[in-house]
This record gives structure tokens, sequence and C-alpha cells, in this order.
């Protein structure tokens, strides 16, 4: 098999037009004939967005994209849960990986963004948070969040890591943080010292103790979850990663588990005066961890992300 | 001493101007009469940048600001090491818990981005990277790169975390990256399996594992890295976040150092086929390590970053 080539394909710039998969798939745009997803264990290149599944949400520049598999293909109608493989793991694998992956809308997708017929190149996307759902026919989906990378251009720099910048060619993207309150933040971080509530770390700098305020149910849509000292963990940046990757979750009891291996990790730190809401736990359990008893399906069947493993 | 206040102060929006330094402090947008960083150890929450320091950047939407102290107050002439407390703290700790900085321009700035006359207040930054130098005058000098949060507006939504989203209130920040070759990070990452180089760490997820290609000398200005494997380190986030906040270092043996207790954490992790280049390692020891033999002064007295732990 080839190396997968990611990002533009050399004169098919962003509003390419194709009038079919063939064509699209010999200018190597997006290369399956059939399957939406173009990846695989090694990470994701491409994706097609034409309306096949109900789940999907296009918002424009934001994406709200639905894996592949366990659909009958004379209904189009979901009949099994879907598994993380294939395209579906290819697109965890670009997330993890930062690579970027090219979007082709069909017609038959959201009227407000898709072409009237055929297929459009519409440029490249990051793939920004995956998780798991039950969708509208019952079995397990899995969903990604792809947000638009904009057009190359020279600019100013601003990165969350430290260490970007400088008169060099740059790629920007359209950045956007909902407008939290930071003290919500600051108020658990200050009232644990800075210390991981998994691992009990406390990364220190010169300039004094560091650690992220992670929300346990993500802000804004589909999750909407609270920016409130409940729905706020105080994390080293290890566990934030693991929590929202899925990796590691919170039972009833407060016990952190290791989803992958079924391991108690340890109890969830606690401080005085922040309680968790169980319930936005429960929500991350649901929806983001990879396997462990909430990821189970409703027949009682060994789940599906843990039968990946 | 009341609560430093971060964010627009109401009244008083991007553009707004003042005569002078009293009117500013009255209108709390920069409470100092004379002092450029309003801040300590909790925060800062503003600073002035007219010129008065001739390390000093001024790029617009970027600023690679020079901290206080150090300076003969007649000649304006660096006459000792600057320390890492007070409002140079504040800038790191600002950095830490991304909290946001007003930024006033005075005249005496670069021209091309400062007022004829007077002061203006021109928006909220964010602190994405500290580090020190010699400066011209021969001292010690700390220095912080500010990157220009954009107005608020709706728009879609991108993050490097994963948990962010919907429709709501967002502030959209101008966010660039440069060019990358991401093969680059991405052989350093396959040829160490994902494992941190400090720790030995393999953060696994259900999508397989994950690591941070992390550049040892920033890209672009002003350190001019090569985006090149022999300058790229395979890192938890752990342990990325360490290096660039100068909280651990390598020396020219390849033992990892924690920089703030002078504990060997132990050797740099190797890999067969990736060879780091050390002058990139002694770059970052010499811009970025906290303390460490080689932030002594040049007279070989105890390191600033030192003294001050």
């Amino acid at each position: 098999m080839p190396e997968r080539k990611y990002g533009e394909v050399p004169g098919y710039p962003e509003g390419s037009e194709f009038k079919n998969r063939r064509e699209l798939a010999v200018a190597g745009v997006h290369k399956p004939l059939q399957a939406g997803i173009s990846g695989g264990k090694d990470g994701a290149d491409s994706i097609v967005v034409s309306g096949g599944y109900p789940d999907d949400e296009d918002h424009g520049d934001e994406i709200i994209y639905t894996g592949q598999g366990g659909r009958d293909p004379n209904t189009g109608r979901q009949i099994a849960d879907q598994q993380l493989t294939l395209g579906n793991l290819g697109l965890v694998r670009s997330e993890l990986d930062r690579r970027p992956v090219r979007v082709i809308r069909g017609a038959g997708g959201d009227p407000a963004y898709s072409p009237a017929r055929g297929l459009r190149y519409d440029g490249l996307y990051w793939v920004t948070e995956h998780w798991h759902d039950i969708g509208r026919d019952g079995f397990r989906i899995w969903r990604f969040r792809l947000a638009k990378q904009m057009a190359t251009s020279p600019g100013p720099t601003q990165t969350l890591a430290t260490h970007v910048a400088g008169p060099a060619p740059r790629t920007s993207y359209k950045g956007n943080r909902l407008v939290r309150d930071p003290s919500v933040s600051a108020r658990v971080k200050k009232l644990h010292n800075f210390t991981c509530q998994v691992c009990g770390t406390q990364l220190l700098t010169a300039g004094g103790p560091y650690a992220e305020g992670a929300h346990i149910r993500g802000l804004g849509r589909p999750h909407d979850g609270p920016d409130h000292e409940s729905n706020v963990l105080c994390l080293c940046p290890n566990d934030h990663f693991r929590f929202d990757a899925g990796a590691i979750y919170v039972d009833d009891t407060g016990m952190v588990w290791d989803a992958l291996t079924y391991v108690p990790v340890g109890p969830l730190r606690t401080a005085k005066g922040h309680e968790v809401d169980p319930e936005h736990l429960r929500y991350h359990r649901n929806h983001f961890a990879a396997a462990g008893p909430s990821s189970l399906p409703r027949n009682g069947q060994q789940s599906t992300a843990d039968a990946e493993l």
C-alpha cells in the first residue's frame, strides 16, 4: 500500500469540482469509490460529506461527522454498532497526529454548504474531538468534530504551545474559544493547589505550579456542559489528554479506571469546597470512555471499543 | 490588596486613548504610574509598551516584550540581571493560567503601531512564551511573547483541546502555525514508538498511542530553530510542558535534569535513527532552563533564576 498523502493535492485547490466519485478518485483527492472515509490505522486523509448519515451536522467551518460501518447497504439504516476500526480509527489517528483531513462535500449534504450537483473539495480540516453516541437507529455510532483550517497566509503567531513564532511560512486556522469564566477553572485549580486529581502530580516551574482545568462534559454543542466548578477537574496535561480521549474515566464511587485495561488507577482526589457532579462524570463515561462498564452496548455484549483492544 | 481585574475594563474598549499615565491609572486600565507591568505573583493584568526597552519588538499582533528591573533609572541602561519576580513573575503566571493581558501602547514605541501622542489601549493579548536572554547591555533579561486575542465574534470552533464547541458566546483568537513538515515530528514519534524520551510514558488510547513532537529550539523568530529531526524530541504532554517552561533541561552528556531541584531525572531516552543535535539542547538550556549550570551568569555567580528558588 503506498503511503497515504495528507494535505492538499497539487492541482486541486479548494473549490475544485468533480462530476462523480470516479473523477474524485482519479484525481487522488478521495481515493475510495464508495467509502466516506479514506483511512486506516495509519490515519485518514479525506472524507466525503454527502448527507448519507442522518446524525451528521454541517455547520460550515465545523462539521460533526458520523463514522462508517454498521449500515444496511440497501436501506442505509444502522443495523449494528459501529466499530473503532478502518476509517473511524483513521480519523482518531489523524486527530492524535494532528494530520489535516481533506473534506469533500457532495450534493445531498446540507444545502446551506453543499454543491447543487457533483462533488466539491472544500479544504483542509482538523479532527478536534471524537466520541460515541447512540444514533437515531439505536446503535452505537462514532462521531468526529472537524474544524476548518484556514487558507495559508502570512500573519502573526499564537499557539497554545509555546515554541511557535517567526517570519516563516505559516498556516492559520480559525481559532475560537468559548467565552469561559476563567475564574471557574482558576478556583478549581487553586482548591487543588494545582495538583492533578488523577495522579497527584503538581507540575512545578520557576513561575509556580501549573495544572489544567478540564471540563468533564464539554461546553457547547452537542455536549452542552455547564461552565461550573461541578463540571471541571484539575488535571495534569497527561491526564487531561487521557480523560478527553476516553482512556480513563471515573465511576459513581469516585474511582478512576483505566478504560483500556480495566485496572483501577485510584480514587479521584478531592478538595474541600469542590464538588464534582456525578451526572457529568456519567456523561463522560457514556460518550468518551473507550471501554468500561458504561460503554457496554445495550444488549450486554462486550463493548465495541473493548472488542478493538 | 484588591483582587486583580483581568480582561477588558468596562467603558474602555480597544482603541480608547489616554493623555497620560495618570488617566490610564484612574481608569483602571493600567494601575501603576511608572511600572510597565501591572502584576505580581498572582498574575499580570496589563502592560505598557512604550519603547523603553531596546530589546522590545513590536510586530503588531505579536509583541516580544522585555521584563522589568535591573535598569538605571537615570540612563535607562541595564545595570543588573532581571529577576523572575514582581511583574515578570506575573507575566509567567498569566501564561500558566491563560489569563488575558491588556496591552497599552504609548508614544515612543514602534511608530508603525504606536500612537503619535499619549497612550492607547490596544486590546487583550495572551502570553504564549517566556525565556531569558542576555540583553544589549550584557545583563540577563526576561522576554515574553504576547499574541493578540481577536475581538469577540460568533463563529466556528477549533482548539487544540478537544472539549470546545457549540452555539455560545465565543472569543476568537488569531491562530497561526508555522508550516511545519508534519513528517518530521511523525518520524521522530514513530522511532520512539510514541514513548516519552524523558519519563518513558506511552499514553495509550483506543485509537493508539499518543506523544508530541517538541521542538527543542523554537521555530521562527527569534529562536529560528530548524524543522529537522535533530531539533525534535518525542515527549508526553507533561514533559513537553516542563521542557518548554524550562523546568527540565538536558545536559551535554544526555542527562535530563530537574532545573528547579538540580536532581537528575534520568538519561534522555534514545532511539536508533534519531540523533539530537547537542547545540539545540544547549540553546534550550541557555534560554529556557530555569536554573542549572548553563544559566549561571557570565560572572560565575549563582544564576538569576536559581536565586529565585
